[in-house]
């Protein structure tokens, strides 16, 4: 159980809301059912892309940076934030022109007060960093949109919002941040150099604080070893290549993150273009590469499938990493009509409820590697059979 | 298409049968849908004897030894024992006290006609043996009882009969082939030596002329590497141990054959007897084994068990090796109850039927080995999805 403040916009007033945000605990086991908005598989390019994400880095111009500031300032910060997401975030979506938001589903969640478990719960589902779970003292996470949309604070900097989509749809993750941005902005001033641009805590982010991310599926260029190709050529154009969980984490079950590593010197939009520029390339690299594998042996890779989905749907125990593996040639398979079972949107939600955490919070109690081992295993062959039937 | 005479008593008369035995070409293919009778699941100790054998080395005494017989004196050698087997087996099955024997059946299969493919097909379902397979001239085999009784003609020696049952249940074997035995010796005289016993052409088969064997399933002790115990007491009892196909071959998907080597200075009881004698300790050994892997693991037991079930159930190509393998698995998987299908009978059906000649006669085409593995796994997946919704 957990302490979180929640305020539905649109039916109740504004008083009501205080009352609640003071009073109301909602559980956050509450998440677990509810699968984000980005994982269901049907934006463009989902064949290849898994999702999108923009996030701009910012700071308060009245406060210090984090680095500088004490425990009591630290609250102070948290506090000033909170309240201007939940007063400004309203207000957007009262503005007829913004009828994009809806975020009417608006959850704060003081990353402070809650259980480990509850942390690496909320980062494996993408709605926090690895920064923002494992610091100390006053910080949260605003939470929005169907879970596509989070605001950390007191993160690396003040303020780290997001908003995350499925498939290749950079385009509306700008149009809906720009709003979010905007709306925090009349609220609060941002650390701001004419010169420079927004000032963040790390000088990799000064100048647009943007940072840009696309998650890519890429099996057949793995597996042909192509992949090097797709490494040299990003390192030219200076963007990074990480792995499923952002900065830090290795690339696993074929999933690579390519985002900027640029900020500065160069606005956001021309960031987004060249990403926007760049990504079709490895998708129609990657995509070249799942026909040669057809044309090269099409019944090797069916029975690769085909094996795959045979282990998880029969194993009895099975770790997180050779499930992200089987996964990423079932996803495959599916792409390329080589298997019916399970459909795209499965696929992405079962990558995300095999984590650790997932299941913990699934079977509601800590466990072991082994016993997580055990119910990743009871999970993925009761979801796969029920899509089996369904 | 082949030759093949067939001959089924009860039903016609004599004279009917000779004209049958003239003229009727029966398709061997019929055989290929007839599960042998030794392959029902259903014996003694069948949770670790698939099947034991007895068979006899006989030679006639007024024809030379085959090492030293022409092509004209193979052929009469071979018409004279057809002759003889059709003419005494129908007498047999016509004795009141010999009810237990079943010979409506009886075929003759003319081995130096056929197919490379129906050779092999019959050597997979151990009616002939290599060397029948694999020589030159004049040879052939009756076939009888459900393919448990099997005579050959013109093999290492004049005749090799044998009897095989599913399970440990060497009494029966040893009173049919008796009976068998009687009913040829009613029409032949075989070379015996007074103070030798039965004559044959290699001398470790002199005096008896038996091989009593029994073919176990011997997975946890493999796993547990305590097979190497059973082995070095085999020797010193002076038993022999060898694969799935007897002589030269290797065990495989851990079933290993047990039988006699020595044939002189014993009696048949007594050979038998101490066969009988030894086989049940290896078989507790075996099951003491299984109780251990359950005690130390037994998730991962099951999980061993469920992923071959779930590999052999959606493989799109798999050879015959990984079959035995995963067969194993799923059979002793089945036996402590780890899972419900697929049953023993079906296990022991699988064993036999993915095996090369029997995917081509079952297919009706030749294959090479890349086919076959891919009709082998064809064939998994139907006979083990039946399975389930059977």
């Amino acid at each position: 159980m957990l302490e979180m403040a929640s305020k539905r916009f649109g039916s109740v007033n504004n008083w009501l809301c205080l009352i609640l945000l003071e009073t109301e605990n909602v559980d956050l086991d509450s998440l677990i059912s509810v699968t984000s908005g980005w994982l269901d598989g049907s934006g463009p390019q989902s064949d290849v892309v898994i999702s999108c994400r923009i996030r701009l880095a910012r700071n308060l111009a009245q406060f210090p940076f984090l680095s500088r500031a004490d425990d009591f300032e630290r609250t102070e910060i948290e506090n000033f934030i909170r309240e201007a997401a939940f007063k400004n975030l309203e207000k957007t979506e009262n503005k007829q022109s913004d009828a994009m938001l809806n975020y009417s589903d608006l959850l704060y969640i003081n990353v402070d007060e809650i259980s480990d478990i509850d942390r690496q719960f909320l980062m494996e589902r993408q709605l926090i960093s690895r920064e923002l779970s494992e610091s100390h003292g006053a910080r949260g996470v605003v939470i929005a949109d169907r879970q596509q949309t989070s605001l950390m604070i007191n993160e690396e900097d003040h303020i780290r919002m997001q908003v995350l989509r499925n498939g290749f749809n950079l385009d509306e993750c700008w149009a809906e941040i720009n709003q979010v941005d905007d709306a925090i902005e009349n609220e609060v001033s941002y650390a701001f150099h004419e010169q420079f641009g927004y000032l963040t805590a790390c000088p990799t982010n000064v100048g647009t604080g943007i940072r840009v991310s696309v998650m890519l599926h890429l099996p057949a260029l793995v597996q042909t070893r192509e992949i090097k190709k797709v490494f040299q050529s990003m390192q030219k154009m200076n963007l990074a290549v990480r792995g499923l969980y952002g900065e830090g984490s290795q690339a696993m079950g074929d999933y690579y993150q390519i985002s900027n590593q640029i900020t500065l010197g160069k606005s956001e939009t021309q960031i987004i273009d060249m990403i926007k520029g760049e990504v079709p390339h490895i998708i129609d690299y990657e995509r070249r590469a799942r026909e040669a594998l057809l044309a090269e042996n099409k019944q090797k890779l069916h029975d690769q499938v085909s094996r795959a989905y045979g282990i998880l749907r029969s194993a009895q125990t099975i770790s997180s990493e050779e499930t992200l593996h089987l996964l990423s040639s079932l996803r495959m398979g599916v792409n390329l009509e080589l298997i019916n079972v399970p459909k795209i949107p499965l696929s992405n939600e079962i990558l995300i409820y095999t984590q650790p955490a997932h299941l913990q919070k699934k079977y509601d109690k800590e466990m072991n590697s082994q016993e997580r081992n055990s119910h990743r295993a009871d999970y993925l062959r009761e979801r796969l059979t029920d899509a089996e039937i369904g």
